[in-house]
């Protein structure tokens, strides 16, 4: 990009919350903030005092140094690490900047729970209470054996040792005065020896997605969940999408180690606080299971990503991965353990997806979708499972459009039209600062069903509605007036975000119908469609269905099941039946490759248009 | 100790050699070793200038501070680790220092070799080449599974994959173009995809002695010794014995850590040398099997040693322990397996010993002794196998006697008498600095012999043998003439050192004797007497006999076996029978507490005679 003179706009990426905002050359980035109504703390008000107004930068930006009052307040290492005051570093370029969770008063809309299957308890960490004799001149059997012969005495079958414990198995068995509760790994690894509690046992089940993570802190014995923490994934900043990802991962220096430090002390955090929440002692927390898509799977293990970087997109490992929880970073539990992803882009949360929702057991037709910037859809014949994964891009995390932004405190997250009269909510009811993915879908259909809109994209320029106008980018229409919305400027679409957005949604749309082909099926034959994740919670299914996102489904066999990628998780950490479950469905379930599915191109060139 | 005036002689410890010599208030320690012909390198002639006479000084030594030549010389990270040049520091006190290796031109006497049975070869790592179609459009099978798949067709057994492979195998395959020997660990865990080579294929076998590290580089294709080293175990600078060890472990902060990184450290140095003198590619070496005390096997893995430090002296755990090599912090191998033990104070070396020599398959009664600061007693009584440990203490290498030292060059090791007059040999053939463990026991003998010496261990005043004379700690014999010694000073057995010796043999001699009364049996039924270690290679039997420190067996029925230690640790890594075989041997062999044995007092008393 050429040089821009002073006064002229430069361009501010705002993360977590997927926003583009216009900067003026040299203000400060609080100054920029403030005109487009981002909530950032400013105790001081912006006079470099309070220290609560922190950013960070990557490496490089085009700001200006660093002044006094930063390093008085921010200090070598934090500056070092891209840390600066927004009320202090002026802008001297495009630039992305990352508001950190104790900067922010307001938080991503997350969802944390999901709909959930009953499954008998038989949780991978049980306690066996063991009363040992202690060693004598007469009896010197070595610590272990004494132990797992107890162990073994009580349950009835052979038990393994755990060679992470054995540093510290004499310290404990003493200390504890030979009666100890025996922590036991599947039934047969013998991870710790702890104090004798009332069969208290706590366990992590957490879903990473590419933008956020989710962690749930799950009682063994009820297999309920007793407190959960949430949050975006912090490597957000390195870029939204998992190429953006794995590109880091490849290219950069300790580029893989670094996003794997990331999620882990994010994940580390989340199960800090959820612990602290639950009033739980963190001793007690035994194990944890992880989900997510095969790109997070691997980065949080440290496995190399080229072969999921390149055709023909193959994992590392499709199996269970079972871990020591220090083998992956984990400050929480003595074991880790990652079920099996089905293929490079059908990850271990579209398994968990399957046993939470109990999808894969049925004897009818169904079909469950995550839409994200990658969409899997899995698809049950009523005989087999088959998926695919569908590249569709950020824009129903608000990426790539004019005024999208992520589903967050200040979006716009429901539009209606009616008479000419334009209705909207806002998430958290303030004053809007843009719009959210299923504000795009609505508006959409509002638009084709007011007749604003023909089916190729373009506003029809004679419904004399007032709201439309010729912008810089062609046609567009004003959703949030200037004199409405949090930055004073009007909010708009564009003919160049509905295009945009048919690209997203066509990507969708020929994934579930090439799956529908591959096994005979039309939409109609569906007799349940589960919407998964975050974004599923907040759309109108009606309006999906309208714009040609999901096929042409029968409304009321939709559902909208929330996070069942943490719940399917919280099934396994719960019980050794739905891990076996698990895997099953990831051996048996046919991965069709769109990029090699002869009808890809005829569904995707359809979903173009709308109906 | 009170203060002593300049001029009055401190003493001065010398590690490894076990060697106490005087030193004058204010000489520099290269004086003093000078004046006590302890060899050690001064290329500028002590000017501080050549930077080679290094030596490793305690915390707190009574020194005077470094000098700007040792500052130079040395950088302040070695003064920090205690390192001082010898020729600079002046002694100020009592002191003890460690001449380390790079100092030194002479090495102690270790048994590097030893006998060994022939076992049928069938190593604890393998190869598996398999060559692997590359992934398609249309065979998206994951890497691991691509891999197991075909390694499991090979070998018609299932494998399972270690994580530490997990992070490197998708470079791994890649980089190898899908053609690669799966290194497989006993036969099921694929801990390496390695770049495929003619069955190349190398181990290490360790002994950790308390004194002594001993490695061999072993084919695992021929199951030989292809290359070997050896050094003290720099833990000696903490204390020579085992109990000196468990002290440090359990009192110091990080103390057992960092004994742990002492000895590991060494035995990544030993190998290394090995790997170079072997002319081997230091990635073909695959695995280790490390064999040592309780002891050293407790701190070589961060074990607590707490349960082996107090009476009943009970190990943290009796079987095998198998582990990737960067638990324990070995940097050569993928797998480092500790075989078992059979209790506190009968370790995977006895158990080594024994498969080496074959003695536990043996149908007429035998008896395996490894004498050093601890002895380990085994019987095979012909049905059964019975150990016991005794502490003879450091007396046998040298420590408690007045001019002892361990077997290095300038020690004398043979001592006769012949007609009032006497005949040594000292290792090396220099002139003596003083005599060890088997010149006391040949002096002893040859005394009463030669009437000399009374059963009580003293000196019969009228013998008028002109090199008898009263010392200042009573009668002593003068064995070299100041004349004759590097240090020109006598060099003398006194009763004292008699008397220690006595204590040491008498130790030895009950924990045999106890073993053949629990099993019914005397001396004379043993067909075959094993003496393992490097002390049984330097050692006269008719000698050791004759003073009774072994039992009186038929001396043709004595063989000194070497180290069987570090061959027994071989012929495990060459062989998955003897590893089962040394397993039957841990679990089956009945372990007798002396302290708890009541016919103990008795055969001890006797023993503290000379026969
Ligand atoms: S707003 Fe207070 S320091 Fe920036
Ligand atoms: S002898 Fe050369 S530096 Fe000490």
């Amino acid at each position: 990009m050429a040089a821009k003179h002073p006064g002229v706009a430069h361009t501010l990426a705002v993360e977590p919350y997927g926003l583009r905002v216009a900067a003026r050359h040299g203000e400060t980035i609080l100054s920029a903030f403030r005109r487009s109504g981002i909530p950032v703390r400013s105790e001081c008000g912006g006079r470099g005092l309070c220290g609560k107004c922190q950013v960070v930068l990557q490496e490089g930006a085009a700001v200006t140094p660093p002044t006094g009052q930063e390093e008085r307040l921010l200090g070598g290492e934090l500056l070092a690490r891209g840390y600066r005051l927004a009320c202090q570093a002026a802008i001297l370029g495009d630039l992305r900047v990352y508001v950190p969770p104790e900067s922010r008063s307001v938080l991503l809309q997350v969802a944390s729970r999901g709909l959930a299957r009953a499954v008998r308890l038989r949780p991978l960490a049980s306690r066996v209470r063991v009363e040992l004799q202690p060693p004598s001149l007469r009896d010197v059997l070595a610590d272990w054996e004494r132990l797992k012969w107890s162990v073994e005495a009580r349950t009835g079958r052979p038990v393994r040792l755990d060679p992470e414990l054995l540093p510290h198995l004499p310290v404990r068995l003493r200390a504890l005065g030979w009666r100890v509760d025996a922590v036991l790994w599947r039934g047969e690894l013998v991870v710790d020896a702890a104090e004798p509690r009332e069969g208290e046992g706590y366990g992590l089940a957490v879903d990473i997605g590419t933008s956020k993570i989710v962690v749930h802190l799950v009682d063994l014995r009820t297999g309920e969940t007793v407190a959960e923490a949430k949050a975006e994934n912090p490597q957000v900043f390195v870029g939204e999408d998992i190429i953006a990802r794995m590109t880091y991962a490849l290219r950069e220096r300790e580029g893989l180690a670094e996003l794997k430090r990331l999620v882990v002390d994010a994940v580390n955090n989340l199960a800090a606080a959820a612990i602290s929440s639950g009033g739980v002692s963190a001793s007690d927390v035994l194990a944890a299971v992880l989900v997510g898509n095969t790109v997070m799977h691997h980065i949080a293990l440290g496995i190399d990503v080229r072969g999921l970087a390149a055709s023909p997109f193959v994992p590392a490992v499709r199996g269970t991965v079972d871990v020591p929880a220090s083998f992956v970073g984990l400050r929480y539990g003595r074991r880790a353990l990652f079920p099996p992803v089905v293929a490079g882009y059908v990850g271990s949360d579209a398994v968990a997806d399957l046993v939470a929702t109990g999808m894969h057991e049925e004897h009818e037709p169904a079909m469950l979708l995550d839409i994200g910037t990658n969409t899997e859809v899995i698809l049950n014949t009523g005989e087999e499972l088959l998926a695919c994964s569908a590249p569709s891009g950020p824009v129903f995390e608000g990426g790539h459009l004019r005024f999208g932004m992520k589903a967050a405190v200040g979006a716009v997250d429901r539009v209606e039209i009616d008479g000419g009269e334009i209705r909207y909510s806002v998430i958290g009811g303030t004053r809007p600062l843009g719009l959210c993915g299923s504000a795009y879908i609505d508006f959409a259909a509002e638009a084709l069903r007011a007749g604003l809109l023909d089916s190729r994209g373009f506003f029809r320029r004679d419904s004399g509605d007032a709201r439309l106008r010729r912008g810089e980018a062609g046609y567009e229409y004003v959703v949030v007036p200037a004199d409405e919305s949090a930055s004073g400027h009007d909010i708009t679409v564009s003919e160049k975000d509905l295009s945009e957005l048919r690209l997203a949604k066509a990507a969708v749309y020929a994934a579930s119908m090439v799956l529908l082909e591959e096994a005979g099926l039309g939409p109609e034959d569906l007799r349940r469609v589960y919407i998964a994740g975050s974004f599923g919670y907040g759309l109108s299914v009606e309006n999906a269905i309208r714009i040609g996102l999901l096929p042409p489904v029968n409304p009321s066999a939709v559902l909208q099941v929330g996070n069942t990628a943490v719940e399917g998780a919280r099934l396994i950490l719960v019980s050794e039946d739905t891990l076996e479950e698990a895997e099953r469905i990831a051996a048996s379930t046919g991965y069709v490759e769109l990029t090699a599915a002869e009808s890809f191109p005829r569904y995707f060139r359809r979903g173009l248009r709308f109906p």
